[in-house]
C-alpha cells in the first residue's frame, strides 16, 4: 500500500458532511513517538524522513528548540499506512539514527494504558475524581493499586474494583513503609505513581528511583505559599487568586518541574476552609491535567523545566 | 418628599421596556458611604437607620464581618431622595452616632474625580493604559502630574494635556528627589498616587506618608518570585501561569496588601522576553481594576489585609 | 444578653493569632435572611432595623436595587445573639412589616440541608460530581431520591445509600412518567431538582409546577448553540472557547434564568469528542456552583432574570 | 558549514548559566514557512527534508491533519545555517516539491512588517491598542493608514505619525466610499485589513476582494447576541460572562471563520454600560492576539474554519 501515486486514501476524505453523532476518534489509531536531543541541524530530518519511509501517517506534530538550553523536543503522533506494523521493528531501525545524534526516544502504541499506583492520605477529592475518569476511560489508566497510610478510602478504591493497600507510617517506620510501597509498585509493575494529596514527604532515595515518573500535586501555586497549611496563609496575606500546581517530585517535595498550573479567584470573605474547598476543584482539574499530558507522552523533562508539546 | 405613603416614585418603575440604546448610569447621582468598625450589634444599623432618616434609597449596599479578626465593614451606594441634600450636614450630623461605635466613615459624592500623581520610570504601558481610561472617563480620575525619573513619556502626558515632572534620582539624591516627589503631591493636592511600573523603592519615611492611598503594581503574584527581573525567574522554574499583584506600597514595596491580581496561562515557548510582553497585559488591567475598586471606594484596609466590597 | 454598654462579645476578638490549622466556620452559626420587593425608600431599614431589634448580629449584607426594573433584593446572614431565638417567632414577628413593602422573604437556619431530587439519563459526570460533593458535605444537600430514565447509574446512587427510580420514557409515556416523578417529587418532599444531564424535555405543566427550584446544566454557553449536540457545533464553526450554563427551568427548557457560566479555551484539535470531554469538567464545576449559590438562598428570581448577591 | 560532523554548533550551547537580564529573543532571526494541501502521506517530510537539504535548523514546528476535512497544516520557524540564505531561491526550489502534494505555502523572512490599513469609526479603545502595541515594537505591523467615516480619531492617527483619511459614509454613498477605502488599501499595498471597531457592514463584493486578510472584532462570543447592541441584549438575559470574537470577515459580517475569543465574568449589577466597559477590554485583547497569530503565519483558513498551529 502507498500513496505515492499521488493519490489521498479514502479513508482521510469524508465522503459527506460529518454527521453530528458520529464521533470520529483522532488518537484511536495513532502511535506517539516522542524524542530529545541536543540542538543540531537535522533533528526533525531523522525523525520524519523515517516516519516517511516506514509508511507512516503523522497526524500531528510539535517540534520546540530551546535556545537557552541547547535542547531540541518532538513529538509525533501517526498512523501506520501498511500492514504488519510492528512496534519493535521500528524501535530497533530507528535506534541507530537515533544514536547519530543522541536522541533519547520513546514509542507508544495506540490504545496503551498505562500502568499507574496511586498513593493517598485521607483526604479524596482527588482520588474520586482521578477514579471517575479511569472508570469512564477518560484518562487511558491501568491502575494497579491504592495505597495510603490510612485506611479511609478503601471502600473508595474497592467500589472500583481496585486493590487497596494499607501502608501505615511514622517517623521511625519511614524507611520501612516506603520500601514496602516500593515493593508494591515495582510488583505491579507500575510506570507511573500519582501522589494524589499523600501528605508525606518522600525520602530522598525513594524521589531518586521514582524520578521522572512520580506525579504530585500542591495546593499552591508555586513558588508561593511553601509548607505547610498554604490556604491559611493565603488567607492572611489576603490574596485574591488561589491555585495549584501539578509536578514530578524531586528532592525537594514542591519544587519539582511544573507540568500544570491551575487558578481560581477569591476574594476576603473566603475564609481558610472556602479556601480549601475552592483549591479542591482546582487540584482535581490540575492534576487530571497533568496525567493526561504524561500518558499522552506530551512532557519532557530537561534541566529542571518541562516543555510539555501541543497541549 | 417622602416615600411613606408607601408609593413607589415614578422614575423608579420603567414605564417600558429598556430600550435598547438607552444607558441608564447605575451610579451618576450616587453618593458612597464607608465605613469600618470593631465587630459589635448595630453596625449595620447605625448606617441603614441613619440613610433612612437623611431620606437617602440605598441602591447597593455590602457589608462583611470578618470573625478572624473581629472587623466590621460596610459600604452603602445611597441616592437622596431629598431636594437640597449637602455631604456636610450629612457627615456632621452622622459623626457622632459612628463615634458610639468607633467607626471611622468616609462619605463621597457623585462625581468625584480623585486628584491623582502618577509616577513612572521608562515603560509606559501601565501609563498609556491608564491615561486611555482617563480620557475616556472609565476612571474617575483627575489626574494632576505625572512624576518620572527619566524624560522619556513626556510627550505622552503632553499630548493628555498633563504636566510631566522629571525628577532623576540616584542612590546620593534621593532623600532630595522623594521630598520633590512629595512636595508635588502636596501642592497639587493629591489624594492617590499610582506607582505605575515606578521601579523605585520608597523611603520607609515615604512610604508611611503615602500609606493607604498609594498603589502599586507588581509584575507578579504575590507571593511568588520577588526582587528582580521575575519573568526570569520564571521562565526559569517554567512556570505555566504568570500574573500580577496591585497592592497598597508599604514599607515591604512588594508586600503590601493586596487589591487585585490577574493571571495569563504561559508555556515553555515563552521566553523571558514573551513572559514580559504577557505580563504587559495582565499588570495594565490588574492595576486599572485596583485603582476603580479605590476610586468607587471598595478597597478596606485592616490588619495588613483588604477587604473589598462589591467589586 | 446586650452590647448596648458598647461592649465587643468576647468571641469576636481572637486573642491570639489565627493558629494554622484552626478553621472558624464563617456559616455554622448563622441563618440567613433572604427578600426581594419593589424599590422603595426604607427597603433596607425595615430589614436592618428589625435585626438588630431581634439581637442579630450580621455578619454579611448584601441589597442591590435594580433601577431597570425597579426592584430590591437582599440578603443577610446573621447570628442571633441571644439565648432562645427562635426561627418561627422571628418569621411571624417580621411578617407585617414585610408586608408593608409587599416583601417576599424565606429565613433559613443555619445547617439546613435541602430536600433534593436528581434526575439523570445515562452520563454520569454531574451525577457523580454532585453525589461526592453531598458525600464531604460540600453541598449541603439531602438528597432523597435519584431519578433516571435508564438503569445504568443506580450502583453509583446505591453506593451513596441513596435510592434510585427509574422511570423509563417514550413520547408515549410522557405524561405518565412525568405523573410518577412528580409523584417521587412530592413524597419525598424535595424542595429542589436537579436536572444533572437528564436529556428530556419537560412539558409546560411540569416546568410550570418546578418553577424556581428545578436546576438544569446546558451544555453550551446560551444563547449558543442551541438543540442537539452543541459540542458538534462547536467544532464545525471553530470556536475557541466552550462553555456551560446552570439555569432554572421554564418552558423553554435551555432558555431559563441564568444562575452561572463557566468557559474553558479550545482549539481545532478539539475533535468533538474531546469537546465533549472538556464540556465535562466545565458542566461539572457550572452545575456545582449554581447550586451552592441555591443553596445559600444567593439566587432572586424576577423578569427572566437572576440576580445573586455576594458570590 | 556544516553540522554532518556531528558538532552542535557554538552559538546553540549557552556557556554559562542565563544570565538575568539578557533577552535572547526567540524569533529575531527565524524565518517562517506556512503550508496547507490534502491530506497524504509525505506531507511533513517534503517539508522537513527540504529544510534540512537547505541548512536551515528548525526551532519550532508544529503540523495538524484534520482528519474530518482531510486536510493538513504546517508551519515551521528556521534558522538558515549558511552563509547567503536567500528567501527567493528558497521560493523557486521548493515550489516544485510542493506542486507535487498540490500543497499552498508561504514564506516569511525574519523582521517582516506586514503593511496593515486599520478602520474604524468612533470609538477608540481597539485603535488606542493597537496603536500602543505598534508603537512598542510588540505586533509587527507597517500601518499605512487609518481610515474612518468620521473625523474623531484624526489626533489619536496624527500622534503616532500615521495618515487618516476621513471617509463619510451613506447609505447612498456606500458604493463610492468602498472604492475609496479599496483605492487605498492598494495604494498603500497593504496586506492586513484590521477592523477595530468600524461598525459598518462591508459589501459582499468587499468582502470577497478582503477575504482572509481582513480582521474584524465583533462585541460578543459567537455564536450568540446577534445584531445590534449585544451588551444590552446580554443584560437583558442576565448572562454570566461577556466575551469577544476576532474572526476575517466573510460575507455574513458577524461569522466569518473565527481566530480567537475572549471571555471575563459579570453578575447582576452590570448595566448595560458596565458590560460595555467590560467588553472594551476584551475586545482589546481579542483583537490584539488575532492580529499576533495572523502576523506570525499561524492561522490557517480552511472550509470556514481556521486551524491556528503553535499559539
Amino acid at each position: 500500500m502507498s500513496y505515492e501515486a499521488g493519490l489521498v486514501p479514502a479513508f482521510l476524505i469524508p465522503d459527506k458532511p460529518i454527521t453530528r453523532g458520529d464521533t470520529m476518534s483522532r488518537t484511536a489509531d495513532t502511535w506517539i513517538l516522542a524524542a530529545q536531543c541536543p540542538s543540531r541541524l537535522g533533528t526533525v530530518d531523522v525523525v520524519t524522513r523515517f516516519l516517511k519511509e516506514q509508511h507512516c501517517y503523522i497526524t500531528e506534530l510539535n517540534s520546540f528548540d530551546d535556545r537557552l538550553s541547547g535542547r531540541f523536543f518532538i513529538r509525533a503522533e501517526f498512523r501506520p499506512e501498511v500492514e504488519g506494523f510492528g512496534g519493535e521493528a521500528f524501535h530497533d531501525a530507528f535506534a541507530p539514527r537515533a544514536a547519530e545524534f543522541a536522541m533519547e526516544f520513546e514509542l507508544t502504541p495506540p490504545g496503551k494504558r498505562m500502568g499507574t499506583v496511586i498513593l493517598v492520605s485521607k483526604a479524596d477529592h482527588c482520588l474520586n475524581d482521578l477514579l471517575y475518569r479511569y472508570r469512564i476511560g477518560q484518562l487511558p489508566l491501568d491502575i494497579r493499586a491504592v495505597i495510603s497510610n490510612h485506611p479511609d478510602l478503601e471502600s473508595l478504591a474497592a467500589w472500583h474494583g481496585l486493590p487497596y493497600y494499607h501502608c501505615p507510617i511514622t517517623s521511625e517506620t519511614k524507611p520501612q513503609q516506603e520500601a514496602q510501597v516500593q515493593e508494591i509498585i515495582e510488583e505491579t509493575g507500575a510506570e507511573l505513581v500519582v501522589l494524589a494529596r499523600y501528605m508525606q514527604v518522600l525520602s530522598p532515595a525513594m524521589c531518586e528511583r521514582l524520578a521522572g515518573r512520580a506525579i504530585n500535586i500542591h495546593h499552591s501555586l508555586l513558588p508561593g505559599f511553601k509548607g505547610a497549611k498554604p490556604y491559611h496563609q493565603a488567607y492572611e496575606k489576603g490574596v485574591k487568586l488561589v491555585g495549584a500546581t501539578a509536578h514530578y517530585i524531586n528532592n525537594d517535595l514542591d519544587e519539582g518541574p511544573i507540568i500544570a498550573q491551575g487558578v481560581e479567584p477569591v476574594d476576603h470573605a473566603h475564609y481558610p476552609e472556602d479556601l480549601v474547598a475552592k483549591g479542591r476543584d482546582i487540584e482535581c482539574l490540575t492534576l487530571a491535567r497533568a496525567i493526561g499530558y504524561h500518558l499522552e507522552r506530551r512532557v519532557f523533562l530537561h534541566a529542571g523545566r518541562t516543555v510539555v508539546l501541543g497541549n
